[in-house]
């Protein structure tokens, strides 16, 4: 059970520190305590967080307890510059109701029977000046610096206010505060994870093993999905949302999502991945909102989109354009369906206007053979790669 | 009165930042709280310091205000980073007894009545996590690395611990604690001081005004002067030791240590540089003496030192040595003082046996025309550059 469990823990990760140390803890049947942290002040997760979470989920299923770290003690400093509005402090209320906020999603996941919940105000509100003075000590800022984000301003020269180098140190901190076994992250995070383990290691502590794994790209198939984009499918979303989202992925998403956020198991992913690709895609999002919504807000998803996209795409109503590239942008110049040029497309664009096969999409978008692209209610055409 | 004070100060200073404005206050007769921070891990003074002590004395002179800054809170951290058994954490009683050490040297120039003693504990010890995280946001990591010492290990790749971010924003937020209205300090201190002003800034003080002033080289005449080299003249050494070192720096540096340590004034340097340049550099010797042991101890210590000085040269006793170059490891070596090569020479001088003009000098020293070179109680030789 436990082998098994590690296997596919390692079929999913990019990269495991130190997997035979891990392998061990994990065999042994060592109950152990898997850190993730959560910035209280963004509480709206997407499905690319379920990379993470599904994994956590299969941590607790064998038994292994979740610590969730509540960053309440950030929060409440805000953004410290004095110089930005646009990151305030947020009252202990407001902390409260973002917290309260992430578990309603996490519940969509994990077990909350199995989940430690801590605040960091615990151990930092009643941090000194020395303290920080010796947490600092123990690493240098050269180390500090490799991180990607400010090894890239450096280089910019961005500027870095200088508190930002405390978080990282802060962040590891959690990690001996909690006396994690164990980190999990995206691929972004590796640097926070193996500081975890500096960190843990120069108090003493046997340093926490870690796993990254893989972003998944948004819907327009090209920058990883982030709430800042407009290629997020938010966890939360309702049942039609998600399914037509979903369906407006490329295709060559499918196998990814369908790999790493799905819930199915291989047999089960063996099965979607042999129907013709549009099925397979179909499956997916029937699958992603079940598990979300339920069976039944799936089954009405599907048919909402079935219904809407056959009114829309009938093919005797639609005219075909024969796409020289798929850039959106041009596409819609091209067609003729922002005709006063590419910043009548992009203004339509950031105005929600544009759908993909009903859904809306970004700047970004890739546009793909057989797909029918609107603006408004009205004009649409169908989109042809010959 | 403040008008010539300000000349003087403005004739001593390498630069003054903002010199209008601090002329200004200095004319209307503000009262000016003027800082100084002191480190008790390291409470031993040398004559490089007078160039600032002296400079402080003027402004007491004018009324103002000297704000003495014990960095005890530091020193109780000791250097944090438990890598190091250099830099041992002090006991509170080991810190009041460096200050009283610092106290006693401080005495020699300044006036106690007109000295405000901090700790800056006081401010420090209290503050939070929050609180550091604020102080760190006033400024950019990129403003912090620009300071010499910071830049230069940047480019070299030697570590800079993380925590020694923190020195430059706890030292700069000493200027915010006592309110500071001016900081000066030699010209290796310009980052710290410029700093200064920033955070003050940032807090909502009006910046103080810095100036920065030369630091002398030291008995070796090319090396700054420092502790840490055995080039330095201790401001509590004995007279003799005081006088003898003195009359071993090159002639060329007399007039500076006239001009910044000597405590004499314009008029006095004058007829002190019209004489000849022994008998000069003879009266600098005599005048450090007396400013810092009295007039008797002068002139005890001059005779002794022209009594040893006679007895050791006497020329009818010593062989001339004519030198290529003036280079103290090479001199030693081609007149036989080292008669086993450089290493030995260089050992010679590590343990304290080499002497010019009967000084004890280091590795660094450059000679010159006419004087004496001797190794032991024996065996010396006169220089001679044809």
């Amino acid at each position: 059970m436990s082998k098994e469990f590690f296997e596919r823990l390692r079929a999913r990760a990019v990269r495991i520190d130190v997997e035979e140390h891990l392998r061990a803890r994990v065999e042994r049947g060592d109950k152990l305590r898997v850190k993730l942290g959560l910035d209280p002040t963004a509480p709206d997760l997407h499905v690319g967080h379920l990379v993470v979470l599904d994994t956590l989920r299969m941590f607790q299923d064998e038994g292994h307890t979740v610590v969730v770290i509540i960053g309440d003690y950030t929060a409440l400093i805000g953004d410290p510059s004095g110089r930005s509005v646009t990151r305030p402090m947020l009252s202990e209320d407001e902390i409260a109701r973002n917290a309260e906020t992430y578990f309603k999603q996490l519940d969509l996941v994990l077990d909350r029977e199995q989940i430690e919940v801590r605040h960091n105000s615990e151990w930092l509100a009643s941090m000194t000046a020395a303290d920080i003075l010796r947490l600092m000590a123990k690493a240098t800022l050269q180390q500090v610096l490799q991180r990607e984000d400010f090894a890239d301003r450096m280089k910019e020269g961005t500027p870095i206010s200088a508190h930002e180098i405390l978080y990282p140190f802060n962040q590891a901190y959690d990690s001996v505060a909690v006396k994690a076994d164990v980190e999990i992250g995206g691929t972004d995070q590796l640097f926070n994870l193996l500081f975890g383990r500096e960190i843990q290691k120069a108090y003493g502590l046997e340093p926490q093993d870690i796993a990254v794994f893989p972003l998944i790209e948004g819907t327009d198939g090209v920058q990883k999905m982030s709430k800042s984009l407009p290629n997020f499918i938010g966890l939360t979303e309702p049942p039609e949302e998600i399914y037509g989202k979903t369906m407006s992925i490329p295709d060559r998403l499918t196998e990814k999502y369908l790999r790493l956020i799905s819930g199915l198991d291989a047999g089960q992913q063996a099965e979607v991945l042999a129907m013709k690709p549009r099925d397979a895609k179909a499956a997916l999002a029937f699958q992603l909102v079940k598990r979300l919504h339920g069976e039944d807000a799936a089954r009405r998803a599907e048919a909402d989109f079935t219904r809407k996209f056959r009114e829309r795409t009938a093919p005797d109503e639609m005219p075909e354009f024969d796409a020289t590239n798929l850039d959106l942008v041009g596409a819609l110049v091209a067609s003729g369906l922002a005709p006063r040029g590419r910043g009548d497309a992009r203004r339509l664009i950031e105005q929600g206007g544009v759908r993909v096969n009903d859904v809306k999409v970004g700047v970004d978008h890739r546009l793909e053979d057989g797909q029918t692209l609107s603006v408004g209610k009205r004009s649409f055409v169908r989109i042809r790669v010959r």
